[in-house]
């Protein structure tokens, strides 16, 4: 039977919630330029393939992806869909509070676009716990592979770098043009970095202005990393660690 | 190669536009209960089903969806997500505006839900058009197969009735539980109905009242209308038939 | 006695609420262009007109008039008002939770305006249902209208026809230049129509842009039908129409 | 010819707006108990027969009424509307924005609902004319007879009060049921006052509370102030003196 | 120990609030340009100073000052923040909203920005009182000193003058530079006055538009009044006549 | 002279601003318990703080501060004053435009209140530098002092610990009661963490709920940490390096 909420009948999605102890996963992710490689729905991707995965192995639902956040700054290329975060918030609040309405009560959002949908899902998960008495928590795949990442030998956190290229590779061959990459190493900044796993000092993060996105564009189409060193192996590795991750997230919240 | 553009690289998104002269397709659509036979997600279905055989036909290139719309009313069964129509005004805004912003001039949106939906779509739309100066335009299965309903010997519109549920039978075939269907004839109402085919005198559509839905829940799981008479050759006809009505406004946009 | 609850001292007030059985009118139109030869008020007129006649026979109340709608399409011309539609959302809910806040539990918005002002009444009148536990219903003459208006010889609805110039002709000539009507048949479009009593496929209504309402302005001073071919005499059958029609809904709701 | 904006077609009104020098008024009321003599529209009342008077003398033009407007302190009576401010200022702003777009451009609102309403109209006034560069000067008749207040030997601002009755007394007897008035003296409070000829210290108004309105209904069907002193002849006194004040600022506006 | 809530620890706020039966001043003012002599935060200093004194006088506490308000008239020199009406209502309220949430029942608001400040500070004191059931007072020295002003021999309020002038003498002379002083005496305008203590016929307020400000600018540096008629010893009478003001109405909302 | 704007005349302001190279220093806090033995103003202390010290040793001006900020967590204390991050939002982005409007370019926002504010700050930072066009930098002493952190023997971040109270301690001894703290140190959590310097992997912050606050405030009166091991000492060596990473900052914007 499908993992996917939109898949089932409401009757199947009842016995589905109480077996799975009112557990529900929401894919978040976004629309926006992954360089010459990568499609424009990779975080999307992201956050249901692991999702997916992790619901096979322990029986909790996943709700309907949200297919665009907030990527202003990748305005610079086409393809790029972008919602103003304070439509986001109110968004992924109404699909929370629905399914509280029929039983869910701890929420997993999953968010593939790294970094920059934090701040909006944060705001949300806030106010959901406070006005419906919810658990909500907020899954990221940089967060959580901070210590598995050094271990395969990937650089910092970019775009379209070789960690998620990597994944992608893995899992939707078929949607990467591998060949088309090139590569544009993350060049350090005096306190300031996006990568989780810096250690230094730095500013908090903003998402980059239009002007300094146009330069990344020009360099690399769009990428900051180094993707040509992609491969499914790592990608798969990477995938795996992540969703052993998700499932003890699952596991802690079903207690 | 893919009609979905989040399948796309932002390069291959962007030469589609220009062979689509610039026609987007978004679909638009509802989580929500359908009986005890179909999916909480048919609604969606219908709207990607349709964008992505005519997006096949035509070249054009389809957005991603917009799983859940407006459904106060049928919150009464599991699984149904409802999101307030003043927050889906502002996400199918910003979809447009983004898409407008790499060049897309001419927005198709399909809507899956039928009448509920229409209304805020129709504020999007003006806006959209008045402000950004694009052009959408909203099709509705419903609206769109008046003609067609009546040869097919299909009661009126109701909710997980035979035109949908054929549809589905067609084109979704393992979602569907056809042996779990209950017939629940549409009861014509003085003055009222939610059928575009309806020739009398009648009130402007309101989305029932929950005490109103929860009486059909309790005769036919949530439907409205006679799903045992569905069949895969009928649900052929008519999304086929709606597949070439849409095709021709999108040639309609393309002049 | 007046129907107009603002001619009331609210002992009146609460003495008519409970004589009508807690339903209440509220008259909702527009100001805006109507060709050469009606007011600008005229959608706001035939509201408050079918709701005085029809209150006048049922003993219910009528709230003030919502001198304004939603008319994007007509500021093309001038004196056109229009208001955004998010903005009447709230209005006409503060109304009605005002009158509920008094007794009132059943509410007829009668629109004027036709077509264009359902939108965002409906997701009105879905709210109050749904907070307030009322009874809203939407009355727009050309949807109470369609089983007449072919006996009537008329053409399709357009604006500032020969359906509302007729009527205003009967009950309020002394606004009518009807000397200067200049007539602007109304050209049938593939796949679309905003006529509720087409029977063909179409595409939803969107209100016009102002590059085609320029149009016609040009050919017909804002007009857009066969004004010239009004009468006092069929204004008065269908005024009485709408008017027996209207005092059907209010007796059903009394019940 | 009429003096309102809805009676004229747009080529009447275009014409008069040349005529007037681009100054048109827009009467803004409430509708609100008002004790048990008078009717609940008589703020609005008051509004619009100062434009339509001071209209005849000068030939600009009267938009239509905002009939309802902010009387949060009211509700304890039936009949009482009230509409949040936040949402008014924006629907004045819009009245305001679609008739600049014809060419108006000096704005005289005319507050008959006294202190209440001018808090957010100054909000809707100050936005209109920075954001669109227009006059907007806000008329209340409280404000606007100071000087002639205290020879008519009146009482100070209250509810109903001998002030307003005296006034509709002269322009709509046949509204009045002044058998019926209670009087309810103005009771000093210290450093607190409503009366803007008041000249000792005070903090700033802020409407009452409902438990105040309550003990102020109890006493005198929500009259506070002595309407059984009212007489016609003094509200013709009242009334022209603000028809007079309001033609001044209108011929001030117009050089 | 500190008048003010954020130099206390939680444990003493507690205590302080129970002594102080739960009253509690807030300070409001604005950071805008104060001609060429007084500081730019003059007037939230002023707001501050007086809740100051007060609060040692009555032992009640002193929440953090809100330093800037509305003031888009000012915006014509550097320096000046305005902040959206609409924002500061919301903000308020929460201010309010938090410390209900701990006990406090009776708020004292105290404007130091005079009446630009007034109207949006009274929407958010009927929302507070509603809502909160709170009792909620707005303090403004320039209302609460009419019956002072005249035995001062000041001219009318305008801005930058003698009064504010003195006062900040007085309390914080080291920030005047009255040296730098230009005098601009306020022109009486015919049926408008900003002066509270005015007794004549009047339109209400509105701020100046940027046209109207930049000529005050170009006379004298922002100021309006005679601010070289500035003394300490005046502004020291107005200071405590307004202390002791503030400390009766402390009085009177601790009954 | 004096750093803080509000202290300025707008002559002195804009002349400081001119030398200063358009950078401005924002402080923003919170008004939230802070044990039993800090002041709940403490955290826009540090940010006033940190401002005033670097503005002094490189000549940019500081605006006033925003008091509080968003500590719903915090609310089961008394004094916490929370508001709405959607509010905060608009409140500090009309800061910077207003700002802006008089020359300043290069804005750093300083955020004493840690992770909590970040969420809100990056949507206000990414809408003014997309906007307006301007620089805006978040400078939060947490992420700033990575690397020092370890080299003081402190503990991780948590609540009122031994890093603020020795700052506060440096700075405002007079409003420590440091007899009064409680330790209760951070208890590690499995994949969360709200340390910035924690390399494990991690959900993403979420602020607590009023149940988890409850826990902390029985065991130790709100506060998490060590506060006991506090001593000026290393608060002057904290807070002096943080000066100097934020002079670095203003230097790097400066160029």
């Amino acid at each position: 039977m499908s993992v996917w909420l939109q898949d089932c009948s409401w009757r199947e999605l009842d016995e589905q919630r109480q077996a799975a102890k009112n557990v529900v996963i929401i894919p978040v992710g976004s629309t926006e330029q992954h360089g010459n490689h990568l499609p424009l729905g990779t975080d999307t991707m992201v956050a249901m393939l692991l999702a997916e995965d992790a619901a096979k192995e322990t029986g909790v639902v996943v709700a309907p992806p949200l297919w665009s956040g907030w990527s202003p700054h990748h305005m610079v290329l086409p393809g790029t869909i972008t919602i103003r975060p304070e439509i986001l918030v109110e968004l992924l609040y109404d699909v929370i509070q629905s399914l509280h309405a029929h039983g869910f009560r701890k929420f997993i959002a999953i968010n593939g676009h790294r970094i920059v949908n934090i701040s909006w899902m944060q705001l949300t998960a806030e106010r959901a716990q406070r006005q419906l008495g919810v658990k909500v928590v907020l899954f990221d795949p940089a967060y959580m592979s901070k210590e598995l990442i050094g271990l395969l030998d990937y650089g910092p956190v970019g775009h379209s770098e070789e960690i998620e290229t990597s994944q992608i590779l893995y899992k939707r061959p078929e949607l990467v043009h591998l060949e088309k990459a090139v590569d544009n190493p993350v060049v350090p900044h005096e306190l300031y970095s996006v990568d989780p796993c810096f250690t230094g000092d730095t500013l908090c993060y903003v998402p980059s202005t239009a002007a300094d996105q146009k330069k990344a564009v020009e360099l690399a189409g769009g990428t900051t990393g180094s993707p040509t060193k992609s491969c499914p192996e790592k990608g798969k590795v990477y995938h795996e660690y992540l969703v052993a991750n998700l499932v003890k997230v699952i596991r802690q919240l079903q207690k």
